[in-house]
């Protein structure tokens, strides 16, 4: 699948690439009548994105901003990345400000290049514009905050949806949170942006840009926020749930994590996570209503993208491996190898491999009956020795081949 | 009455007037404990008083705190007085940030040759710090901001009691005046307070310093206020109601607004608003409780105050002029006189001498029967001509000479 199209000389306006970019995997636009003026007005519009540049690591709920993001540079208008250097400082409202460390400079350039590295992967970073939102926020001072927070009641602060549900449960919300919209809403204004994007839980702080671009007498830019994304747990797609697919994955795991999704999000995963065209996606719902075996979608769709992050030669492999794997009840083909002494306690041998993070880990796997020999015996017992060559399977995706000396 | 005493060499640490000084007027103080401990330990104390530069006026309600601070410098303390010019930038929380006028510092500065003056009769202004919030509020980043948002929940900002009711009330709270305890409160740490006063309003605000002290490791202050004192008309004293006392009003005035006051509130006022000793102010309580004439003790206070602001020999004066006007009906001897045409209409000459305001007010004098010649008659009819010579009052307080030409 090509990524990078040629650069375009003028604006699409085609009015069916508009109306798919404002409707695929997007939760809701506002507003809509006036983006889809502007995107039919033929003027190169500013998107923007904030990113975080504490973590260098995205997944895939994160990515279908990206991929929304290169859709609007597709059609020949300019990604404004904004790197939250000041806003990362400040740390995120459920932080205490002191336990959050200051990024230095150097620290952050570092992120943002290898960032720009992975995110490349799906916009073309060449054609996007980088900015530093320390770079304006830095400078205001307690009079310029007074207008930004001039711009805000209370009342419609306490209505933003995250806040309101702590605020019903009793729990305290610190006067410092009340800063953030205020900060993603000057950048808007630094940033001169017509269309903000974000995730489908980012409204409050999109519309925010708006109410502050009106104070400084600018145009309100219009926002659009994508659908939410389940993660393997069927839980929304959060680094701290654990449940994540990683666009860093590499090839064998991101595909096994795709093939254990339920079947029930495969059209949504193509939408959000594919370039898979709208009408191909429509087929496969119907194929899918229609009783076809889910698997084999599900196949497709993780074979669409690992190629998408490692190119089809690694996706072509993914899928031989995963069958060779799971369905034959085979092991990987890079299943490591070790040798120890006649008698080793295998406990010892999997901690000293990082196999297994403890002894509490293992037992627990012995118990559930998860470690046993690749087609052959389970292992019953956690005082377990090695008296001969085996090849382990230990949960659901380790395997270990262990030769005695 | 003597205003300034020598200047002390050592802190007097005397429990009895402590024990005044803590009590005298005094609404409410936080830590009590502490704050005594803090007076008996013999170290000079800093005591914070904020001020407001955008007004040159003082009333006795106003200076119910430089009495206070007056009786700490006695003691030898340091009254440190904080110009609000920064604030004075930002507007009250009352107030629309755009409509509010940027003051320049040559008027903050002249506002403050004015205001030192006025206040050089309260307290020893040679011995006080001035100091503008703008030298260290104005150099505060948004970094620094949040870290003074962090230490207030938004659950205890809406506590605050003008807020609540707001809130109770269904009016909008702009976040900017959420700011407001965030300045106030750094103040105290930028000034260094070991005491912050206020009036009987601003005990959130005072408190709010201690927090921020405490956030930035520091000792936190001790906070007093005042009692309300109530202005002519039995409300709060207070500008935007036009029924203050200022202690720049003529001494004639001043004495007739203090006669004008409910008997109820002679006992406060002198505790308020003079230096009578607590021991007289008791004994004139039980006089009045015994059943003697409140007239006599409210010449006593009006002769007290008036003194206070323009010494003796007005205070005597004033005395006289009153009891010569208002007790035998006569009229006060600054009375203008001014010369008129034959047959003039009453209301032209009144407007032209702004003894009246509008045609509107003086038709509503006429019909209370509230405009008349002195010792003769009350005028009737609205389109009254002058015919003669006339000595005019008008209602209560306003006297005019009419001679025709």
């Amino acid at each position: 699948m090509k990524l990078f199209g040629r650069k375009p000389d003028i604006v699409n306006t085609n009015e069916a690439k508009i109306d798919e970019l404002l409707s695929r995997g997007v939760e809701d636009v506002f507003v809509k009548e006036s983006l889809k003026k502007k995107l039919l007005s033929g003027k190169v519009l500013r998107i923007k994105l904030g990113i975080d540049p504490t973590s260098a690591s995205i997944h895939l709920g994160r990515a279908t901003l990206l991929h929304k993001l290169r859709k609007f540079q597709d059609l020949g208008h300019k990604a404004v990345l904004i790197v939250g250097d000041f806003t990362a400082q400040i740390g995120d409202p459920s932080d205490k400000l002191e336990k959050r460390p200051m990024l230095d400079s150097a620290k952050i350039t570092e992120n943002l290049k290898n960032y720009k590295e992975i995110i490349g992967k799906i916009i073309n970073v060449e054609r996007a514009e980088f900015v530093y939102n320390g770079d304006w926020l830095s400078k205001l001072g307690f009079v310029e905050v007074c207008r930004l927070a001039e711009t805000f009641s209370v009342q419609q602060m306490m209505a933003r949806r995250n806040f309101k549900e702590r605020f019903d449960k009793g729990e305290e919300v610190s006067l410092r949170e009340f800063m953030y919209p205020l900060m993603q809403g000057y950048d808007s204004v630094a940033v001169q942006a017509d269309i903000e994007i974000g995730g489908f839980d980012q409204l409050f702080n999109l519309k925010a840009g708006r109410v502050i671009q009106k104070q400084y007498g600018m145009p309100e830019q219009d926002v659009l926020t994508t659908q939410m994304l389940e993660g393997t747990d069927g839980r929304k797609m959060s680094s701290s749930w654990g449940n994540v697919i990683n666009i860093t994955d590499a090839p064998n795991e991101m595909f096994g994590k795709v093939m254990s999704l339920r079947d029930e999000l495969i059209t949504k995963y193509f939408l959000l996570c594919t370039n898979v065209s709208a009408k191909e996606i429509s087929e496969i719902e119907a194929s899918l209503k229609a009783g076809d075996n889910p698997r084999n979608f599900k196949v497709c769709l993780a074979k669409e993208i690992v190629a998408l992050y490692h190119g089809n030669a690694f996706a072509e492999a993914a899928v031989i491996n995963f069958e060779n794997t799971f369905k034959k009840g085979g092991i990987p083909d890079d299943t490591q190898e070790v040798e120890v002494v006649l008698g080793t306690a295998l406990v010892e041998v999997l901690l000293a491999n990082g196999i297994v993070k403890s002894k509490t880990e293992f037992r627990r796997l012995v118990s559930e009956g998860a470690v046993g020999e690749v087609g052959g015996e389970t292992i019953s017992g956690a005082e377990f020795a090695v008296t001969k060559d085996l090849t382990l399977k230990i949960g659901k995706k380790r395997f270990l081949k262990v030769r005695v000396k």
